[in-house]
């Protein structure tokens, strides 16, 4: 079995070495040898015994028939899309680490391969090496899943943990992690919420069957949390996590990214450091819930290696999968009902009766410093937002969503 | 697509529920309908709509060539056994929730399922609804597993977690639990690990090939454990766990059942309740950790049901499954290197010098009441039982392995 590579950076780095350091236990699952043909990349790696697999052009990968398997860890919508195309047409599978990709145009991607009998695999896109993709293809087929909730991004959860752990500021720690290489120079993709976006997106609308459009899910970030969000979270026995959920209810599908703050004996709150979980609720299984490393070159190659060996394994036979290429409408995010945890720069004194005229009944919340902190009740999103507003001269230090 | 369901138990019954629940979405994953034509149960059912399937004859089954799929959920060696044999030589697909059947006969039926192009499948028997054949087979391809560690028992978990949260003894929660009907009557397939002793056979199977016995494997249960070892737990940063665990090092393998101190911040620790947890280790991906319930009725029936979409979509085709059906020779249990925990009857001034002189440097622990409480260093098992052996005079009170 031949197969091309397209891109040679981290993650294509980390394929070459599992497809070499692994080959034999490989070969047993697949049946079948696996040897990279052509690596597609614009640098040479003179001097590397990998120099002589370098080609620069697309088309002797597309037009050779020997090629069984295109596997794509450049990262970007184009050229990734158009390749992906193009292989798919000429009967190639195509394994890819691209949630940008994948939750951009997957379900066109899926539609094709059906039609030319072969598979597009992206165990990769979401959660690194850990098995998502494959169980809710293949292990929870006898349920309807009705929610994914999951942290899908290590960065931003390493930097809640470092904060909470350290009682360091959020820039603090943002750097920290930009030294350990755990987030970019421009961090903005991981902690304003939007890689988490593009994942849950794929998640839903493998989940649901309808194309979760990404830019229609309300994503928010972690930059406005403070220490001081996490001291009061764990007063209350609660820690915050950056939360990327998709449900189903009454026929409609809302997702959305945002902080929450979440029971300490909830399965994700020991989800720490850079690792992902993502929890998966079915009307059968209750709950299952999936561990581990979400990001790095081993671990997303160990997800695209065994897409390789599944897409050898399938030679001739579509996997199939549901993902309609419609774009599915999703709630209204104003109707949405959430409980929210709220602090006030006034003490108790001053607010106390304000509030409970505008919000009813709130939790009061043991309050650090000259604060008035609560917790609402369950309103609508629009509801809360129409309170808040009637608090005009006082300042809103923050508002933090609350897992039911 | 036409099965046949053998044994109506609640398991059974779990899948005639689902079947029927799920329908819609059961016949898009699998490409067909599922229907279910007979039930062989001892028992007739009169009145309910469902005793119009039932048989008293495994042979209308076994000759009936619209049944591609015999779905057995009776439990016990026999007759599954022979059912099963009988099944995939007619060239029908055999699935199972049955651990007994899986960790005696597993090798010999998954090679006569592979010689007849037919499935053997047994997600069920391990994990209950928890994904975990599937993604051991299918998704940790490109990983040489060298480790996996789990709590596999749902009863046993219960009652540990109780035990802490409620400073109980061992012997009034395990009354609560049968009350429950969290625990048999006679709980010693649970208590005592042999039912955790047999998942792990079966996981360590197919994560190294090899079959591994499961009479080969020391177990140990949870009956020894005292409240007071919980309140030592809890006290170093510890809980205590069941944990079975299978490991590969240096081409031997080694498994066990027994209770473990981890830390508080072990991904297992968190498991509570009757949740169960597994913990993968590879050489690729690092750590994977898949949580859910892992008995009960309903998430028992979504991984058989899962199996029987599994079997419906590869009708004509064996999924590749490696399990040596020689047994393979365990490393010898003595000379497995372990960390104790160790508390001796009599206090500090008694028995330091003594400790000392045996076990060398000992970290101590905080003592409750008028014990004396120490951690071992790194010891064979062997090393350490002639060490405790040199104690003659004194009494242990308890002795537990503590998870490096």
């Amino acid at each position: 079995m031949k197969i091309a590579l397209l891109g040679l950076g981290t993650v294509g780095m980390g394929v070459v070495e599992v497809i070499n350091e692994n080959k034999e236990s490989i070969e047993k699952r697949s049946g079948q040898a696996i040897d990279i043909k052509y690596i597609l990349d614009i640098r040479d790696f003179e001097g590397d015994p990998i120099s002589s697999l370098i080609i620069k052009d697309f088309d002797t990968i597309e037009n050779d028939d020997e090629i069984a398997i295109v596997v794509e860890a450049m990262g970007g919508v184009e050229p990734a899309y158009t390749y992906a195309k193009r292989s798919l047409l000429k009967g190639k599978s195509f394994v890819t680490s691209n949630k940008e990709l994948v939750a951009l145009h997957g379900a066109e991607l899926l539609e094709i391969a059906r039609k030319n009998k072969v598979n597009f695999l992206f165990e990769a896109s979401v959660g690194g090496g850990i098995p998502i993709i494959r169980p809710l293809n293949q292990s929870l087929t006898a349920d309807e899943i009705y929610e994914i909730t999951g942290i899908l991004n290590g960065t931003t959860n390493f930097i809640l943990t470092k904060m909470k752990e350290d009682g360091s500021a959020f820039e603090d720690v943002l750097k920290e992690a930009q030294t350990l290489g755990y987030a970019e120079k421009n961090p903005e993709a991981d902690v304003e919420g939007y890689d988490s976006c593009r994942k849950i997106a794929i998640l839903s609308s493998l989940a649901f069957g309808e194309h979760v459009n990404y830019q229609d899910i309300p994503t928010e970030g972690i930059t406005k949390i403070t220490k001081e969000d996490i001291t009061y979270a764990e007063g209350m026995g609660y820690v915050i996590k950056l939360l990327a959920t998709c449900q189903k209810q009454d026929g409609s599908i809302f997702a959305r990214v945002s902080p929450m703050l979440i029971s300490k004996l909830h399965p994700l709150a020991m989800v720490n450091d850079v690792f992902n979980g993502i929890l998966v609720k079915g009307n059968v299984i209750g709950e299952v819930m999936f561990y581990g490393r979400g990001a790095g070159k081993l671990p997303t190659a160990s997800a695209v290696v065994a897409d390789i060996v599944d897409a050898a394994k399938h030679i001739g036979t579509n996997i199939i999968v549901f993902w309609n290429s419609e774009k599915v409408n999703l709630k209204d995010k104003k109707q949405v009902k959430t409980k929210y945890f709220v602090r006030l720069e006034k003490g108790v004194d001053a607010v106390q009766n304000l509030v409970k005229e505008i919000f009813g009944s709130v939790e009061e919340v043991q309050s650090l410093s000259q604060e008035y902190a609560f917790i609402t009740d369950l309103d609508t999103e629009e509801q809360f937002a129409n309170k808040i507003n009637r608090l005009p001269e006082l300042k809103v230090v923050s508002k933090i969503r609350i897992e039911k």
